[in-house]
């Protein structure tokens, strides 16, 4: 029976609810073993699965956990996610914009393994910050104030869990049906009304072509489509760092300024406020437009850095306490020219060497590491000039900068 | 770098020499773990491999052992395989005939698991007679009587064992380019001369299509290019079981009947003759009607059978105590008509529920079970008529005719 399942999608046949539900929840009763999971999530990955497929898989992650409910908190609570990617600080800016204007959002974030930490860990760089919040906490903050930014509660879809470390392991990752099961389940679990997902594309994400990505995107707003749930999508470059900074404390202190308005870093600023938009004309029902406005003015008017700290102190964190490493190292410019090209995987694996993120889950993260960019993609450079400020710990790693400048 | 050898396969691109060997043997000394092999076989199974590919693996299959070298005995040392089949007794009956006509057969075979027992176990039902013979005794033997058959001699492509077991259990065991370097890498490093592979197409064989047994055989010809072995194939038929009898004494009790010249059974006859042939004229380098000519005659004259004598009595067997069981149905035709099919598959699963095969390789075999068909496909019937006859020992198993036979 296991055989013959895995028979049927190495054929490229479709698989029933029934039949995914049994080898799936099989490979959680120790019926299917690791190495007969990992050949069907490889065949699934060349041969792709079907609409029906994808909503039965979806379905089974749901169902293998809890599935909150926040309907009694009211109003539209609207959650947000990211496929991630390198210096990806725009949920600590998106989320007070958005409670700002009045929306809802509770956001559980990830820790996640990456090249930077998730969510999570950044907000954990502000000492004292709480990120275990309990169902009680999070109703009473979100009554209160209109926002938390917590750690998971509950057990949401732990099957997907399982699934993602094997896949993780065995070259399965980019399967575009099963990123978009993976993430919609846990969405969707978590109680939101309305999600809006930024795709990223590039050297430095998930997905690195935009067909890809548009394929994932259709398929999200099918998957909502079925839960009876809104769902919009961004798709958003990856090849370039988002903003100057990467790393923990660096990031936080990143969307403080955006926060407060200063528009230095204008393609950051600009996804911020075009996710904002979108998060806000979902919840209240207006055009973009309208919503662009709000989002502007709670930029100008102080209100949306003010609900960053106030999440922050309900949160009992200490943005005083912030710290950044003093040991740093100045990359400068081996020529002049213009820089054509900084690369993000590479400015992701210098991160994750410094220690700002973490290759296995027992990894520690220095929050204080990083880097700061001075320059963006398209700037005029002097030979000698400081291209970024690397912020270390306890020794510099080597770093060839050909490797993440493309000077000309 | 085994997530980017995983990954590169999962994308249709070709590995190169050291990276199939990095892998594969990264999997024998525990880097690579099951679950990362099983993404690669099915990502082969599914995306295929090129021709360079294949040789390099046969190639790393067969350095991860001994070869063997018989190149002392004089004379060219001809092997066959087959890829196994309900009822194939064909090595019993084509290896006396090639030594009978002055050939030289070094035949190492298996037990294998499966429907019924391989060749070993078929020649082990002849009580007494020895399956392990030392390299010394296979020379002193072959230059005596030029022919042995026995188990396996030394440690012959380790590796393909291991992964063939991984295969097994991970829906992967049909991919042509896996089962042509398996196969091939075990006989190269048996040390053969020239070599007949005995393709099986049918509901019964490993392959159920006759593209796929072309591909397979051009594959295994291509191979033995690249080591300078002639190979040959002959693709034959596996949807009706082959000769009358199915289980261990009973299939030696039918090569008896053919080596003596029973002209009973013509299928069975014409494929061992054609084999024969074929080894015979790859020996002598003679062409297939000169070698056809020298098997019938060694078939009329009693050199074949006497030659079987021989073999069996210098590896210590006694044919007299050959064993059948007493326990013995009928199984009778419940309608008159025509015979349209005899499922190769069914009777195979039958003959396994008997116990003339094994599912584990801890099951025992019992040697006097199994199936004797008393009609063959296309032959008439009345109603009553025995169909075959169940020899069983311990109890006897459901039968469904309706399943196994097709009458109209």
């Amino acid at each position: 029976m296991i055989l013959d399942l895995i028979n049927k999608k190495r054929l490229g046949q479709e698989l029933t609810y029934q039949e995914l539900d049994s080898f799936f929840n099989g490979y959680l009763n120790g019926e299917v073993a690791d190495y007969q999971m990992s050949a069907m999530l490889m065949a699934i990955c060349i041969n792709g699965m079907t609409d029906d497929e994808i909503f039965a898989l979806t379905k089974i992650f749901i169902e293998s956990g809890d599935v909150l409910d926040f309907s009694h908190i009211e109003g539209v609570k609207v959650d947000k996610h990211s496929t991630g990617g390198i210096g990806d600080k725009t949920t600590l800016i998106i989320v007070p914009i958005v409670a700002a204007c009045g929306g809802i959002v509770i956001k559980m974030s990830g820790r996640g393994l990456g090249y930077t930490g998730g969510t999570i860990d950044k907000l954990e760089s502000i000492p004292g910050f709480r990120t275990n919040l309990s169902e009680k906490e999070i109703e009473k903050q979100v009554k209160s104030i209109g926002l938390v930014v917590t750690g998971q509660t509950g057990d949401l879809a732990p099957m997907d869990k399982v699934i993602y470390a094997l896949r993780d392991v065995t070259a399965t990752v980019s399967s575009i049906p099963l990123i978009a099961s993976s993430i919609m389940s846990k969405k969707i679990a978590g109680g939101a009304d309305k999600i809006l997902i930024d795709i990223k594309v590039g050297n430095g994400a998930l997905l690195s072509n935009k067909a890809d990505a548009k394929k994932l995107s259709d398929l999200m707003i099918k998957i909502g489509d079925y839960y009876h749930k809104e769902v919009r999508t961004v798709i958003s470059d990856m090849n370039t760092p988002l903003g100057y900074a990467i790393g923990n404390s660096l990031e936080v202190l990143e969307a403080i300024d955006v926060l407060k308005g200063y528009e230095k870093n204008s393609f950051l600023v600009e996804l911020c406020k075009e996710l904002a938009a979108d998060m806000i004309s979902m919840s209240f029902n207006i055009s973009n437009e309208e919503a662009l406005k709000k989002v502007n003015n709670v930029l100008k008017d102080g209100s949306a850095y003010q609900k960053f700290e106030e999440m922050v102190s309900f949160q009992k964190g200490d943005l005083s306490k912030l710290c950044v490493s003093e040991k740093t190292f100045e990359l400068k410019s081996p020529k002049d020219g213009i820089i054509q090209k900084i690369d993000a995987l590479q400015l992701g694996k210098l991160s994750l060497q410094l220690g700002a993120g973490k290759e296995k889950m027992s990894d520690k993260i220095d929050h204080s590491v990083g880097i700061l960019l001075n320059k963006q993609k398209g700037e005029k450079v002097k030979k000698g000039e400081v291209l970024a400020t690397i912020y270390y710990q306890k020794k510099l790693v080597d770093i060839n900068i050909d490797n993440i400048y493309k000077i000309d």
